[in-house]
């Protein structure tokens, strides 16, 4: 899979990379294949020797966005082929237990990926050590830094060790609750926010049949929308599937006895309990608690020529429109492109990446809040079924006219702000034939009376 | 000035007040007032003995609002008999120098107050000495807080000198970069958002005439409106006036030369140019650099019954509703209202004024926002002046019925939201009015043709 750095830069730089996790270890992919020297310091163990911890997310949903950055740095093949389960619609599961599918995209049937997240991150960490310009630090903490001159101060978690770090630039890939990005608050003229939606999520697990085989149909995500909360499953590799409750706090907390689950699991997903299966399904309901849900929204994303935060730090999205992967991933790519424009020139690169990749992640932002509703909700409403049939037929009848929604995010590598503004079009455009039809019936009328 | 203790509570309480401005003084005022122990905690001097920092505005718009809380701790008729300039209404310079007033509140010629911030600090200090249950310590700089437990760690800024504090509740009153609140974001489920408009501000100054009088009218807040930007001016004790320039950076860049400074002053501001004097324009403008203006919103506003911010550190605004300070001392206020009503039980308090007062310091903070582009350009615009002269016709024909939105935030004790709601009500029944109109105009003419 390796290929080796092409070495075009103008002059090799030293970066250290916080956070290795999946947008950190493919920027280092990234910038490896540049040919500069890549520090990449994680907070955790390396992932590829421990076991999946609890509150991250198993699963994510793989796109074109994220697929196109694993092509730039020679993985996507690879991802596909071996890993990823495609899934090519929404498949909702009733009250009754009966389910029919939506598919994404009945034109051309492109499809979703279903990919593990330590599977990825792993597979991306073993890349990097394809590169002699990378180096890989795990157990060290980020507990001071000063960003204006590149200086970072680490603690080994293991051995409480403090190890200083310098460096021409520190891309900050750690996450939402990114400590770069603490440091980065304390300059003049930051934009911050923080928000907690008022649901938290837990995961269960439907597990593979007696056969080893998959319980429900593999390549779709299934969703339980019940209003105001919703359950969803994607297919693991092994024949399992991870489940996952998004509910109002308020709700969990309701459910604080045996009788009072399989309650509610048998009111609202009776089709999932013998999938599930009770006792599982208890004991893994009971051994967890609810995890809350932010969204970040912050800029600059650079100080000076120095800093950069990319992926969550910068955008921590809630996931339910299956992009927060997706856009770090696209970050990097954008990036790596910036980078070969201005021939790695810091400030023009940190500078254009700052002053316009915001629109675009604020936009999924948004995006990602309006879809919870749309997904636990309005995926049941005639009248999202009725508009949904209706951009699908313009969509198949002109398909590089009329890109629906959902389908210029996920299929489409449409930046995010031009996907809503495209919407918006759309939306006018339907207004004024709807208003033009009920004039032209009204004359009608007029006109038959008459 | 003074009132004893009047002791009417179960139980004494041992508080701290982080931050000795407005807010925290007048908050230490209402507790002690209840009878509790109040030790203030101050980052800077006592105010009293430092003349005007600069970066924090010199004066500011009283209002009911802070009118009432200042009532409450009896200071309220000495403020407004002995110090605040009354302010009828706004005066508009034009262009061309001329300017003409919009009243208030032509009605009933209700007011606001022009008050020096350092004189209203100084005598909320000084009132506090008046009770023997408050300490008063400054130059103590909160350096670690454990909300939770309700201690916090201060050094002396002057000997370095480490201080530890215990409280049974802790108030962060320590403004718009609140070291408590900073404490909070810790939290989990902390909402947390900072926003830096893209305006700064800089203070000029129009001195007192040869005889020692006002330049200009006294009563009126002055506007320079320009559009993009603008220039205001509020009265002084001394005859003089505290001129602010608001402007985007970009253009306060652009001035970089004396002679590009006049050239934008006599082609905007050309009337106040005499009034500054060219010299002390030009010393006073390069002498300073724009402050920012930032706006902060969070929730929720306590930890447990141990920790509660108010004032900027809960809901910094931006200045153009002058409602920062007044909203500051509401929350005192409403505090002071909720202790009275359970009796100094703090965990009934705390949720409840968090619960509550989001909604209102939400409002106010959107209100300024908008209030920025009313002062600087709809307010020279036809539609507006319209407008208001319908609000106060309405207002004056039925003044329980119609309160005009700027009526009922600076005049009245309604919360924000309410205000809010209010407005949108009259948006609504004027719509409606407006196109019953139409159609009423339709058949009419309809009729005549027939």
């Amino acid at each position: 899979m390796a290929s080796l750095p092409n070495g075009h830069t103008a002059k090799k730089l030293d970066i250290v990379v916080v956070g290795g996790g999946l947008v950190g270890s493919l920027e280092a992919l990234y910038l490896a294949k540049r040919g500069h020297r890549v520090r990449l310091y994680e907070y955790r163990e390396d992932i590829r020797e421990t076991p999946q911890a609890r509150g991250r997310s198993i699963n994510l949903a793989l796109s074109i966005r994220g697929r196109r950055a694993l092509k730039d740095v020679g993985l996507e093949q690879h991802m596909i082929e071996n890993h990823g389960i495609p899934m090519v619609g929404r498949m909702i599961h009733k009250l009754d237990g009966t389910t029919y599918a939506i598919p994404y995209d009945a034109r051309t049937n492109q499809c979703i990926y279903s990919v593990g997240r330590n599977y990825l991150n792993g597979m991306l960490l073993k890349e990097s050590e394809n590169y002699e310009n990378v180096e890989r630090y795990f157990n060290h903490k980020l507990i001071e830094a000063n960003l204006k001159k590149g200086s970072l101060t680490f603690t080994k978690t293991d051995t409480k060790e403090e190890v200083k770090v310098n460096a021409d630039l520190v891309i900050g890939a750690d996450g939402a609750f990114s400590a770069v990005r603490k440091a980065m608050m304390k300059q003049p003229l930051f934009d911050y926010s923080q928000k907690y939606i008022e649901h938290g999520y837990l995961e269960l697990c439907i597990p593979s049949n007696a056969n080893g085989g998959f319980q429900m149909p593999a390549n779709y995500l299934h969703i339980w929308p019940r209003g105001t909360f919703m359950m969803i499953a994607l297919p693991n590799q092994d024949c399992s599937w991870t489940v996952t409750l998004f509910m109002p706090f308020t709700n969990f907390k309701k459910l604080d006895s045996k009788e009072k689950l399989l309650q509610f699991f048998e009111k609202y997903f009776p089709d999932s309990i013998p999938l599930i299966g009770k006792k599982k399904l208890i004991e893994d309901f009971f051994s967890g608690s609810p995890s809350p849900l932010v969204s970040v929204k912050c800029r600059p994303y650079n100080v000076d020529d120095k800093a950069l935060i990319i992926g969550d730090a910068a955008h921590a999205v809630v996931p339910f429109y299956g992009q927060g992967m997706n856009a770090g991933f696209e970050d990097c790519t954008l990036l790596d492109q910036l980078m070969q424009k201005y021939k790695d020139d810091l400030p023009r690169v940190l500078e254009e990446f700052s002053d316009t990749r915001w629109k675009d992640t604020y936009a999924i932002s948004d995006l990602a809040m309006y879809n919870y509703v749309e997904m636990r909700d309005l995926v049941t409403r005639p009248s999202y079924r009725i508009r949904k049939a209706f951009d699908d037929l313009i969509f198949w009848a002109f398909p590089n006219f009329w890109v629906p929604l959902y389908n210029s995010v996920t299929f489409t590598t449409m930046p995010y702000s031009k996907c809503v503004e495209n919407r918006r079009w759309q939306n006018k455009v339907l207004f004024s034939v709807i208003v033009a039809f009920m004039i032209f019936t009204m004359f009608g009328l007029f006109y038959v009376r008459n």
